[in-house]
């Protein structure tokens, strides 16, 4: 089958990079399920695998966590889905991904596809939304009960951040979205955010303006959470909640959570994957509720941009844009 | 009345660092009632802010946000308790304290003392209770479905640790604690640590000789953090909670979070107050709560060491063992 992978971590500016390859079609094992894939998303991690300078064992490297496709076959130890169902899915990290024609996957990873969105909006939304949806509900453990909260998203324009921002308008959360661009700043309140700052400018004077003096209730932090340290200790409520999902790059002095009693909360969607808890289940639970969220019409696909077709040149033109920061929602590859 | 305090941030081997003292008894507000002291605890925050070098305003300071007394007084608007009840009380550590013969404070500060407890013993429990109450219920979200659970706590010997290892024990958690001395260890275990081991030595071999290979699910960390950070990233699973309730001397490396999608909460008892949160009526309900499961013998007080009479020179002598970290459990000034 068709795939596009590497053997070296190179710049996204030199051709190998990121090549066309002829490898063989996985082999299923008998909990897994073959999909043919129909479309794909990139997202910031297949960015920074690519760059990574680990020693991998298995080359060709294959990345790609996200997409939507067709039930090919399957194990026979699988029972949730059948042939010709089309699904959504994540995937291992730590294993190859979906940026080929087939993928073998376990259930686990797999979940309808929203009926009323084509293949291509739906391949933009599993990974983000399972994030978004960890980042809400698991870690700062938000529902209906906190009602008229309010939630500073920082960065709320890129992929978690634009499904954080629907899933917290829906429990109705008042939400501060920050942004750095005018095309980001429709884009969040499109998603349901109430209030849309930016983050190119000191984020408290304009929290004071919008009435948030006496600081927010919660804080997403969609970036490296580093220049943002200082001002997310003093914009979060005494005995507020943060949650981050992007590593920092410094030390942080951790002092000043003390004073106002916070709770600091970390967010990866493969945590229960990588090391096989009790609970891993809730990832498929989580796909099979997004999905018919998006059904029910509560969760609107993020896709902006679809390039074609799949192969190395469109998959390195996509790992650019996301690089240099360019993506307003999510960048989907399909054809 | 007489009062214990000083005008001069100096070390406690000086003589002048704590000093006797004739001052007027405070003036009752409306909502306050005034006590008299009969036993006053001493804990590491007193010694810190006797140490600080901060400005305050009004001199002479006193410190003391903990003891046990009788109410003689009681401001037109309050309604919870009359005079001559027997009571256990905390303090607000941004205005003067209970080193003195009177103190009056909003009853929120205070609640009944439990009957079956000297003044010596109840004086010895609010503000550990509190916070390891917070701690345990409101920080960490510990509750009766956390049965079989494992929570270590680092520093089980000393004020905070040993509430905390009793409330875990009857919440059925699995109660690792830690200590460096062989009184400690018999301490910890009395009240109610399933194993204790040894932080003069790594931990991580220790835990997995107590079958603790796959890490703890909870750590309340009651000690400088810094030091422990790598060894607590290692100990904790997946998902894990981890509770500091002392600063960090120094910054750390939050990036190790991320991968198990861990939760780092602090605590500090006068947030609430500090802040005055819409919550801060819990500070009286957690004192309450206290005051009833001493009563029903759930929480035995852990008084081991009572010294008097109430004056400079005890008390300095009080602060010097404080400062040296002698004390296995709380210390106590009376007569």
């Amino acid at each position: 089958m068709k795939a596009v992978g590497f053997y070296k971590y190179l710049p996204i500016s030199d051709v190998n990079s990121l090549i066309d390859l002829e490898v063989s079609i996985p082999k299923l094992e008998s909990n897994q399920v073959l999909i043919e894939v129909k479309a794909i998303s990139v997202n910031p991690i297949d960015t920074k695998i690519r760059a990574s300078k680990l020693q991998i064992k298995s080359f060709p490297r294959i990345l790609g966590w996200d997409g939507a496709g067709t039930i090919v076959a399957r194990g026979v130890k699988t029972n949730v889905f059948n042939t010709g169902d089309d699904v959504i899915f994540t995937g291992d990290i730590s294993k190859n991904g979906s940026n080929c024609q087939y993928v073998a996957l376990e259930e686990l990873f797999v979940a309808p596809k929203p009926k009323n969105l084509t293949f291509e909006q739906a391949a933009a939304m599993p990974l983000t939304t399972v994030t978004a949806y960890e980042a809400i509900y698991d870690r700062l453990l938000l529902s209906a009960k906190d009602k008229g909260k309010s939630l500073l998203i920082i960065n709320s324009g890129g992929g978690v951040g634009s499904v954080a921002t629907q899933l917290a308008a829906n429990l109705n959360l008042r939400v501060i979205g920050t942004v750095s661009r005018i095309e980001t700043e429709e884009f969040s309140k499109k998603n349901g955010a109430d209030v849309v700052i930016k983050h190119t400018h000191d984020l408290i004077p304009q929290l004071e303006v919008h009435g948030f003096s006496n600081g927010v209730d919660y804080i997403l932090a969609n970036y490296d959470p580093y220049p943002y340290w200082d001002v997310m200790m003093k914009a979060i409520k005494p005995q507020g909640k943060i949650c981050l999902i992007v590593d920092s790059s410094g030390l942080v002095d951790i002092r000043p959570l003390k004073d106002k009693s916070i709770t600091l909360v970390s967010e990866m969607m493969a945590t229960r994957i990588k090391y096989d808890t009790e609970d891993k289940g809730r990832h498929h639970e989580i796909l099979k509720i997004a999905s018919k969220m998006f059904d029910d019409g509560i969760l609107k696909s993020t896709l902006t941009k679809t390039l074609s077709p799949i192969n190395a040149a469109t998959l390195r033109e996509a790992h650019k844009i996301i690089e240099e920061k360019r993506m307003v929602g999510k960048l989907v590859l399909s054809g």
